[in-house]
C-alpha cells in the first residue's frame, strides 16, 4: 500500500497535536481546573451518571442537554448544538465549510487547533499577528477578509495563550466585514465574565463555542455551539448522531442543577489568578500579560526551553512558547491551587536566580 | 450570511442520520444489548469511574487502553488507535483519505454511515448491489476496483443489516486487488465468532473495526481500529486529541478485565438469536435470514411501514427496509431479552395474521 497517494497531501505534511505525557505533580499545562468536587458533589454526580442505561445508545443529538442550556443563555434548543469537546465542533464547522478553495482566517498567536484542524480538513489558512498589545490588528484583518473572503474565521475571546480579550468593537467589525462565519470561542468566558452572546441574534454570521472543559469537566468532553439554526441544520448533517456518550449528557445536567457549587470553584480560580499574577510581576526578569482567562502568559528574560526543563525537574510542568517574529520568549502557566502556585513561584524564582 | 455558498454541496444535498425517539417498552431497532449490567458490576464500573479526575484532560491517544485492547488482539499498541464509537473511526478514516478524485466502494445494503460519512468528507461513493444470498458480488466488486481504484471499501462483517459474514475468500480477493484501504467493520464479531485479525499482519491495507457498543457499551461510544502502524500514523494526525472521554477509557479497562461476565451475557444474546430465528420461521408470511450478528433480517408479505405502524402502537420498535431495487420488504429486528423477543413474535404475529 502507497501511503503516500492515498493519505491527504494537507496531513502527510503536518504534526499531529502536541500533547504532554509527562509525569509532574504540578501540572500547569493544560489550562484544567486544579479542583476536583467536593465529595458530597462527587458523590451526587456519581448516583445521576448510574441513572444512565449503559447498554443503550444515548440521546442523539442531545435535545435535553441542548435545551437546558439554550435556557441558560436565552436562545433556544435549535440555537444549540453539543459537541463531544469543543475541539469536535471546530472539526463540524471545518469540515462542513471547506468548499473547494475555501479558507479560514485566525490571529496569531491563538489557539492550536484552529490551524491544525483546518489543515486536515482542505482548508487554506490565513495567519495574521495580533499587535503588540495581542489585541486584533484591525486592518490587516479587513485586508485579508476583503482578499479571500474566508469561509471562517476563529477568534477565541479571551485568548489562548495570551490571556486578553479582543477588543469587541474590532470583532464587531470583524463580523461585519464578514461574509464567511465568525467563530468567537469563549472557552475560557467563566473566567472572563465577558460573552459576545448578547450580539448572537444580530448576526446570523456569528458563532459562539463553549465548553465545561475549564471549569472542572475535561474528562467528560462537553462542549457547546451556538449560532444560528439554519446553520446549525446544516452542521447537523456532519455531526454524528452519538457524538456526545451519555454519561457526559448525564454530567452537563448535573452542571446545570448544580451551577452554585461550580461558580463557588470558578470564583476560587479568579482569586488564585490576582495572586499569581501579583507573585510573577515582583520577580525581576519576568513580565506577565493581563490575564480574562484562568491561565497567566508572561515573557521571561530566560531561554524559556531551559525554565521548562528545570520546572519539570521539580515536577512542574507550563508550556513554553517561542514565536519565529519575536526575540520575546513567553511561558504559559495555567491558574493552579494556591499551593501549586506558591511551589510553581518559588521554583521559579531559583530558576531565574540561578 | 448565504449559507449555500458557504456549506460545501455534498453535505447540502444530503439528510442527516435517522435516529428514532419514538416511546416505546422494546426497543428492537438499534442492535443494543437487551441488557444492563447485573448489579456487583455496575457497582464495580461505577467504582472504578470514580477514579478518573475529571478535572483532567483525559489520556492522549488512550495509550494504556490500546496496550492492553492490542495485547487482546495479539498485536502492539502502535497497532491500535480508539475512537468516540466506531462512527469516528470511520469519519477519520474518510477525512484522511479524501485526496481530490478520491472515491469509497461500498456493497448494499450496509450499514449508511458508510456513505454518508463518505459523502460528507468530500468522497465519491459507489454502490455494489449484493448477490442473491446477500453475500459480495466478486466480480462486479473487482470490476469496479479496477475501474475506480477505490480509496476505502468498507466490509461490515457481519453484515448490518442482513446479518451474514461474507465470504472470506471473496473478502481476501478483494483486499488483494485493492490498491486502498479496506476496512472490514466488526462491530458484531462477538456474536459471529468470526474475525480477519489473522490476516491483518499478511496484508498492510487491511483495517478492522470494533467496537463494546453491542455489548452492552452502547452508551459509552467506545471504538477500535486495527491496522498498520504508517497508516495509523497519519490517522493520527486526524483524530482529535483527546477524543476518547476518560470515564469511557476506564469503563473499556473494566470490560477487559471483566471479559467472563460480559461474555456470559454476549452467550445469552446468541441463545435468543436461535429462539427467535426459530419463532419467525413459524410465522407464514415471515422469511427470516440466517444471522450471524445480535439482530434478524427478515422478508415480509405485509407492507413493512405498516408492520412497523402496527408494532409501534404497542410499544415495540423495529426498523423497516424497503430497496428501491427489490421486490420484497424487509425488517431488522434486534435480539432482545426473551420476554422482550416473546412480546415482539406475539405481537408480529397478531399483525400478520389480520
Amino acid at each position: 500500500m502507497n501511503i503516500g497517494k492515498l493519505i491527504k497531501d494537507e496531513v502527510l505534511a503536518q504534526q499531529a497535536y502536541p500533547t504532554e505525557d509527562k509525569k509532574c505533580r504540578i501540572k500547569l499545562d493544560a489550562n484544567e481546573s486544579p479542583y476536583g468536587l467536593p465529595a458530597p458533589l462527587q458523590e451526587r454526580l456519581f448516583a445521576r451518571m448510574q441513572g444512565t442505561a449503559l447498554n443503550r445508545y444515548p440521546d442523539a443529538g442531545a435535545p435535553s442537554l441542548r435545551r437546558r442550556y439554550g435556557a441558560l443563555c436565552g436562545v433556544d434548543e435549535d440555537w444549540v448544538m453539543t459537541g463531544n469537546g469543543s475541539d469536535e465542533l471546530i472539526q463540524i464547522l471545518c469540515a462542513a465549510l471547506a468548499r473547494p478553495g475555501a479558507r479560514i482566517l485566525i490571529p496569531t498567536p491563538t489557539f492550536v487547533m484552529y490551524r491544525i484542524i483546518g489543515l486536515n480538513y482542505g482548508l487554506g489558512v490565513t495567519e495574521v499577528r495580533l499587535d503588540d498589545a495581542f489585541d486584533l490588528d484591525p486592518a490587516a484583518m479587513l485586508e485579508k477578509i476583503a482578499a479571500e473572503s474566508p469561509a471562517l474565521i476563529f477568534l477565541s475571546y479571551p485568548n489562548s495563550p495570551t490571556g486578553n480579550c479582543f477588543s469587541e468593537d474590532r470583532i464587531r467589525a470583524i463580523i461585519e466585514a464578514s461574509a464567511g462565519v465568525v467563530v468567537v470561542d469563549e472557552a475560557y468566558f467563566n473566567f472572563s465574565g465577558k460573552t459576545l452572546l448578547p450580539l448572537l441574534k444580530q448576526y446570523d454570521n456569528l458563532v459562539i463555542l463553549r465548553t465545561l472543559s475549564k471549569v472542572g469537566y475535561a474528562a467528560l468532553r462537553i462542549g457547546f455551539l451556538l449560532g444560528a439554526p439554519d446553520l446549525l441544520h446544516e452542521l447537523n448533517k456532519v455531526r454524528l448522531p452519538y457524538n456526545m456518550n451519555a454519561i457526559s449528557q448525564a454530567a452537563a445536567g448535573f452542571f446545570m442543577d448544580e451551577q452554585q457549587a461550580f461558580s463557588e470553584l470558578i470564583d476560587r480560580i479568579i482569586e488564585e489568578r490576582k495572586n499569581l499574577l501579583d507573585a510573577l510581576q515582583d520577580i525581576d526578569g519576568v513580565y506577565p500579560c493581563p490575564s480574562a482567562a484562568n491561565f497567566i502568559f508572561f515573557s521571561c528574560t530566560l531561554n524559556v526551553n531551559h525554565v521548562y526543563e528545570q520546572l519539570l525537574r521539580k515536577g512542574i510542568l507550563i508550556k513554553p512558547f517561542i514565536f519565529p517574529w519575536s526575540s520575546r520568549q513567553f511561558i504559559r502557566a495555567t491558574v493552579g491551587s494556591r499551593e501549586e502556585n506558591e511551589a510553581f513561584i518559588e521554583e521559579l524564582k531559583r530558576v531565574i536566580a540561578k
